[in-house]
Formats: structure tokens, C-alpha cells, sequence
């Protein structure tokens, strides 16, 4: 989130808060012994030389190993590798050299493969191959040729982008019993979920937290803005830049994360929050966010595996947070994919409802 | 359906048998007295010549007028108007038009329009403002300012486009039981539910029985196929084209309607299915479509408002229809508009599954 020096008389300066999202899931084989956490410091370093960013801090406990960049957030697990970059970086400029390190750890499968971001607000100062989602998907195609590629939302107005890939699951023509016995079986992969918040307009007082000239150090920003009461239970590691912005990562004991991103200018402020934290609802949890935060407009997406809590409970927070909620919802979409079910939904405050 | 001289040593011969299908409710009002029924043969002629068709068949009831038309059906109840048409047709060129004439009756709100077509196989033939979903919707934005389009399925690969505006709903911040009872006010508006099934790669033999080589008449290509069987309560206009293609349009007393459109060539090969039947579950009837005309792959699209008895159970059928039959679902998606939910889901045959 490391910004230039803010020119208030340059009406030009704008940074892109709207992130790049990758997130790729290795298939574990017995004879194989690798861990992607093995994967040394200067090796990263050189990946995301690619990606046009840098490791400003590290945090790691037993199941995770957490990245502050200078654009955003990197975790890598023993088979599961997360990237997250905002302004004009070049994710995707680097998977090859990530299948690469990966390899050298045994990981030759790729069982899932998810790329996301939110519309850009200013696409034309994005670098090949980001300058278009038809690029990037066209560049993500030469690498994975089954992936599939699909836009949320209203196309001609506010939406967000998704590529996914996953491996093929063979489902064969069985009696209605069989093949019930058959999905069951797909229950045996770990539980998986994942919740973005990505707010927009922001209220200017929240945002005020988040430069030097109010805070000298993440901590206090973190402290003040309550970001440490969202999930309590994370070891945070948070970062406040010069003269503004923010990032922070957390990891827990149970091997979750979080992550928040703050763009606070005011006439292009950006929020993003995300984790991987199994909840029965997170109804509670998008409250929480949005009343820290304050946006004038947010989008959650959802994913969740089979084998997740989030599973079933998501159609239900598609009813409950509407009607519990003084948030006029202009969108509301579920996708299933082979492995994973989907929930976009965009909201925009209707009235002054922060009472 | 009207297609050129088969010219089997033309290897360009080519027919777009996907419809752009165009659905509109106008705003009925105490002091109206209008009915679009009451617009003249000739004036629907005059429009028809913008969309580049012509009325071929015609049967009427108490509740809808079904207009066959040399490239697809239009059909016309008291408020509410439907032209679907294949082919390099130019449907949105008659807005206009139909506005006008609508005004005429007195109807100057419209309540809801859905533009909707699956992509086509050939855009390049298309005819401005067709040459693309961007170009539609740009066209479409100039008439209806507060329109959101959508693209559902996969962007890169097979997809279905929607373009809707519904006239927003005003929803205020009420306390949850205020709120419920207003929502609960929303039930008052006409039952409504459209299912489409978008059908392609069919079995050669049945689509046989759209040649005039083989039959003389709609007639009999109607009953031989079995398309009398699927809702037996309609009444049938059908037409069989010369030197193949089909089309045929169904009225009941409920004023339901239902329209089948057919292009047999093997290389391009497509059948449309679409009704506004009322139905509980609509799994026997997707099942009974795709046993008369054993596509490779199929699209169906769902849309039902809240007051329609389809609405509850749009989320069994996505349950059901996946495990009982032995098709791969490739897509599925669903959205809430404000008055609308619609289901999207694509399919393809995994196995020879006819028996």
C-alpha cells in the first residue's frame, strides 16, 4: 500500500487500492514430502521482483507463513500459496516462476486455481498482462487451459472478475444412491472458505487513522481504528505507510488469516478485507467490518468448499443480511463450481444508517 | 426459422438459430384503458419491418394474441409484449416503435425489460446494434438509463447475456417486522415465471422430422416428434419451413404460452424451448424437452418473481436435476434481481444416457 508523495495540487495522483487476487492449492501426494514454506526468502524476493513489489515485514507460526508486501500481502502454506497486490503490480507475471519453486518442492498438480479483482477505476494505467480482464484471462489460459472465466455483477457498471480452475471431478453415470455415496466422498478434502469485503467511499473520519500525521505506527492505527477487535484471536503484523496507508496480515493458531488494505484518500479510498477464518455465519463478522470501516459501498464474495461450515449457511446470510440490514442490495449472485460454491453480493448505503 | 436453399456444396451455408429474446411489462393503470392487443396488423407489420420479419401464422385466445413470424414468435398479452427472433434479425431496432405504439394505449411505465440471448455462434454476421452484447447494451442504455447487464456462464467459453431494468423498488429503512410486511406487500403483483431451454448438438435422427424431405406439414412433424406431448393443453400453430427449419407457437385458456424453434442442419443444429407455464417443479418438463430432441449440450435459464409458485423451488430443482439424471453440469449460477430471481444452468452429456 506504499504510496508516492501525495501532491494535493496534482489532481493526477491516484492510486489503485482494487487488488489482484491469487490463490493456488497444490495436490498432496504420499510419497511426496515438500512444503511450499521451504521456499527461501532471497527465492521469494526474486518472484516478486516480477510482481513489482517487496517484502516490508514477515510473520509465521506453525501453519502459515505471512508476508507484508509493499503492495499488499503474500501467504504461503505447505501446499496452498496466496498473493494479493494492489496498485499497477503484475501478478500474474510470475506464475511460472511459482510453479517452478513449487515443482522443486514436489508439487506438480494444481488442484485449484482462483484469480479475482474488482473492476479497476482507472484500467488504462494497468501493465500488460493487467490492462484488461480479457488479457489477463487470455494469459492465464496459455497456463491453464481448462480454466473458466466469469464477471459478477453488472457488467457495465460495478462487477468483479473471477478465473478458476479446477481439477476435473469425474462424476460417473451411477444409481442416484451410488452417486450420493460418491459426492459424500468428495467430503474427505479439508474444509475451505474464504470471505473479501471490498468497500468503497469511505467514511473521511475513519480514513483519518490511517496517515502519519495522525498515528506514527501501525499498531496505534490498528489499536484505535478497533481492527484488533474484528477477530481477536489473530497475531497481527501491521504496517502504516508514508504519508498514508495501511496493511496489516494476522494468523491464529488454527492456521487462519486475515488481511486488511487502506487506501484512505478521500477521492479514491478503498478498503479490502479478507480471511480464511470456518465460521456457521458471517453475518456478524460483515457487521463488524462495515462498522469499522464505514464504506458507502461494499461487495462480499464467499467461497466455500463442500467440506466448509460456510457451506449451507451462506444461502442463509443471502436472506439474513438483507432484511437485517438497512443496506440497499443492488446485486446478489451464487455460482456452483465443481468444488466450490460462490456468493457475490454488492450492497450501497440507501440511508445515513450508522447510528 | 425461414432458412436460404440448403446448399450442401456451400460449406459457408449457415443459419444463427440462437434468438434474441425481448420481454416487456408495461405499468397497468386504474384510469388506462388500453391493451396492446388492440395495436393493428399493419402497425405490427410496419414494426416487424424494422426487425427485419415478417408474420407468417397467426392464433389467438382471451389472454395472449401468437404471432409466427418468418424468423421466430411474438407474442402479445393486455401488458405485456415478447419478441423472440434468430437468424441477423434486428429486435432492439423496433423499440422505438413498439414504445409509441404502446402509448398509444396508454401505457407510458414500463414495470420490467429483459433482453436476453445466448452468445452467438457467428457475431460477425450479425447487423447493428448486434455485433455484440456491448453494442446491445450501449443501444439499450440510450432508451432505458437505469438497465444492468450481466453475462452468466463462462465468459471465455459458452455464456448467455441478460440485460434487465425493473423499476426500482423502494425499500426504506424500516424496523425487520415493518420491513417483512412490506416485502410481504411485493406478493401482490402477478404471478410470472419463464423457463427457456437452449438446446444444441442434437441427435441426428430426431432433428429429421424437420425436413420437408420427410414431412409436408407442421402438422406432422408436431406429432411424430412428440412436441404435442410436452404441455398437451396448449393450443398448436406450427410451421414447417422449406427446405427444413420449424417453428411453433402454444396458447392454453390459463393464457400461458409456449414456443419451440428448431434449426435441423447438423452443423449448426439448435432447438429453442420456452414457456411461462405455471409449474411446481419444473424437472419432468426439462426432462421431457430433452428427451424429445436429445441435445449434446443445453442452457436453462429460469425466471420467476416472488409471486410465483416457481420461486421456492428454483433451489430444489438446482438439488434435484443434478443427481438424478446423468448429465455433467458444467455452469450454475443464480441472481436476485429486485422482483426477479432467475437460475442459469448449463449442461452437457457426459455418456450415452438415451436409454
Amino acid at each position: 500500500m506504499e504510496e508516492g508523495m501525495l501532491d494535493v495540487a496534482n489532481a493526477s495522483h491516484y492510486f489503485e487500492g482494487v487488488e489482484k487476487l491469487l490463490e493456488i492449492w497444490f495436490e498432496e501426494r504420499p510419497e511426496q514430502n515438500g512444503d511450499l514454506r521451504n521456499i527461501t526468502r532471497p527465492e521469494w524476493e526474486e518472484l516478486l521482483r516480477h510482481v513489482r513489489c517487496e517484502i516490508i515485514s514477515f510473520k509465521k507460526n506453525d501453519f502459515i507463513d505471512a508476508f507484508l508486501l509493499s503492495e499488499s500481502s503474500m501467504f504461503v502454506s505447505k501446499r496452498r500459496w496466496i498473493l494479493k497486490t494492489c496498485g499497477t503490480t503484475t501478478p500474474l507475471r510470475c506464475l511460472e516462476q511459482l510453479l517452478d519453486l513449487a515443482k522443486q518442492q514436489g508439487y506438480t498438480v494444481i488442484t485449484d486455481i482462483f484469480y479475482s479483482r474488482k473492476n479497476f477505476t482507472r484500467p488504462e494505467v494497468q501493465q500488460s498482462p493487467h490492462k484488461g480482464f480479457y488479457e489477463e484471462v487470455t494469459y492465464l489460459d496459455s497456463i491453464f487451459p481448462e480454466g473458466r472465466s466469469y464477471c459478477l455483477g453488472s457488467i457495465n457498471l460495478e462487477c468483479w472478475y473471477l478465473y478458476t480452475f479446477s481439477r476435473p471431478v469425474v462424476v460417473k453415470a451411477l444409481p442416484d444412491l451410488l452417486l450420493a455415496a460418491e459426492q459424500e466422498d468428495h467430503l474427505n478434502t479439508d474444509p475451505d472458505q474464504t470471505i473479501e469485503i471490498l468497500m468503497q467511499n469511505l467514511d473521511k473520519d475513519v480514513m483519518l487513522a490511517f496517515n502519519k500525521s495522525r498515528f506514527a505506527t501501525g499498531p496505534e492505527a490498528t489499536q484505535h481504528s478497533g481492527i484488533d477487535q474484528i477477530l481477536p484471536d489473530m497475531v497481527i503484523d501491521d504496517f502504516l505507510f508514508d504519508p498514508c496507508g495501511y496493511s496489516m496480515n494476522g494468523i491464529n493458531e488454527q492456521g487462519e488469516y486475515m488481511t486488511i488494505h487502506i487506501t484512505p484518500e478521500e477521492k479514491f479510498s478503498y478498503v479490502s478485507f479478507e480471511s480464511n477464518v470456518a465460521l456457521n455465519n458471517y453475518t456478524r463478522l460483515i457487521n463488524q467490518v462495515i462498522r469499522t470501516f464505514k464504506p458507502g459501498k461494499f461487495i462480499v464474495t464467499i467461497f466455500a468448499n463442500k467440506s466448509s461450515l460456510a457451506y449451507d449457511t451462506m444461502k442463509e446470510l443471502e436472506i439474513e443480511y438483507s432484511t437485517l440490514s438497512n443496506w440497499k442490495r443492488t446485486d446478489m449472485q451464487c455460482c456452483s463450481f465443481p468444488t466450490y460454491n460462490l456468493l457475490f453480493a454488492q450492497y450501497s448505503r440507501s440511508v445515513e444508517n450508522w447510528a
